[in-house]
């Protein structure tokens, strides 16, 4: 599967006092590129965040945060699958400055849930099919 | 150095449409933790947060997210002063339910810098005092 | 009915790059002072915001930012209901500095809905007499 | 001034538990929309919002929230220059659904102060001109 890419022109409303972004901020970013991800490859993540009784939960979160971003930076954004197991995804995120330089590496494991029981489900085939995993 | 406890009334603004908290609002519940944390130790956090020609960001984040929590939930925060560097802190933070379950255990690394190079520079002397390190 | 009144410490979270609170974050005090206020009057808040098929969504706000507020400031916040309709709350709230000067006052107007036909819906007579209205 | 127009895809980050946007992020749109319309018009926000000395707080606002809006909804916003003052621009939005009709309605009193007296200032010369006011 090939990296999904993006941009994240970084607003006034991102940064804080020391004018730089606020840190849970990125974490929102990220919430954001697995949403695009998703509908990119045509994946119906209202469904799976909530719907069909499932739920799609971060799990783990890590985080590198390498040098700081501020108002008017645009950063290019790639998403990469890492791995899939029956129920979860590892996925990693980079996050670039206009130099290409590294400013924020994560990865993310997220988990498919039966929302009623709070238990691992395995992920459903036609989420599969399109992830090609 | 104690742990530093506190609680976090989960709050209708910080739940998703699966009707649990989004997940980036851990993450600024951590920061506020920090923040309430220096405050008690009598640190000047706006002053290390910008002040005095430092920083103090987030360099890297370690969470996992165990179990969800909703609205009307009361979480039991504990942070810890896990090490202390020349120019770093590592702080575990843990939140736990009502039942005493862990819900998110988190670690931050947090580093001291200089705001105009955004090069480490060694913890001050008194903030090293406060925190008895 | 007595005013609800509580304090909001400023924090770094809620601050912007020229060091004051950012505007919208206003609006989410604002949220969670509504809730709290429903709270403290033994009003189901989660069950009137979505739960019973109900919905209280704020269908109209008006704000006047009279000064602005920075990190460490704690507000005091003062929430009166003005007036209450067949299916709607019109609430007045006013945050000031520790000098006493009004920084913040809103008005907010909720209606009461019912979440399918999204149309307004009287306020239950449990929620009205615990209003007193 | 012909209008500055864009478009506002909704995501699970915007909405609450009722499924719905959280109307705080609806503020949060409209400061996004005036950071756009200014740097369209070639402002350099950045600088009024914090740079030269100078601030550009929000001082009134006035919103009617008409209908709901739900993740996967794209709104149409629409920021109007209504009318410029000595030191102040008042601002009207419209976010719009799919099928044209308005969903949210807002003005927005902006003020250009001097950020260490916090008085007002009049507006500068050259921002005037981008604005054509």
């Amino acid at each position: 599967m090939t990296p999904y890419k993006s941009e994240i022109p970084i607003r006034f409303a991102h940064c804080d006092p020391a004018g730089i972004v606020f840190y849970p901020r990125y974490i929102e970013f990220f919430n954001n590129l697995v949403e695009d991800w998703c509908l990119e490859n045509d994946i119906p993540y209202a469904e799976v965040r909530g719907g069909r009784g499932m739920g799609l939960p971060t799990v783990h979160l890590e985080v590198d945060f390498l040098a700081p971003s501020s108002m008017g930076d645009v950063l290019s954004a790639e998403l990469t699958l890492h791995a899939a197991g029956v129920s979860s995804l590892s996925i990693d995120i980079v996050l670039r400055g206009e130099d290409g330089a590294d400013r924020v590496r994560g990865n993310l494991v997220l988990a498919m849930m039966d929302a009623g029981t709070r238990r691992a489900v395995p992920i459903p085939e036609d989420v599969r099919a399109k992830l090609g995993v």
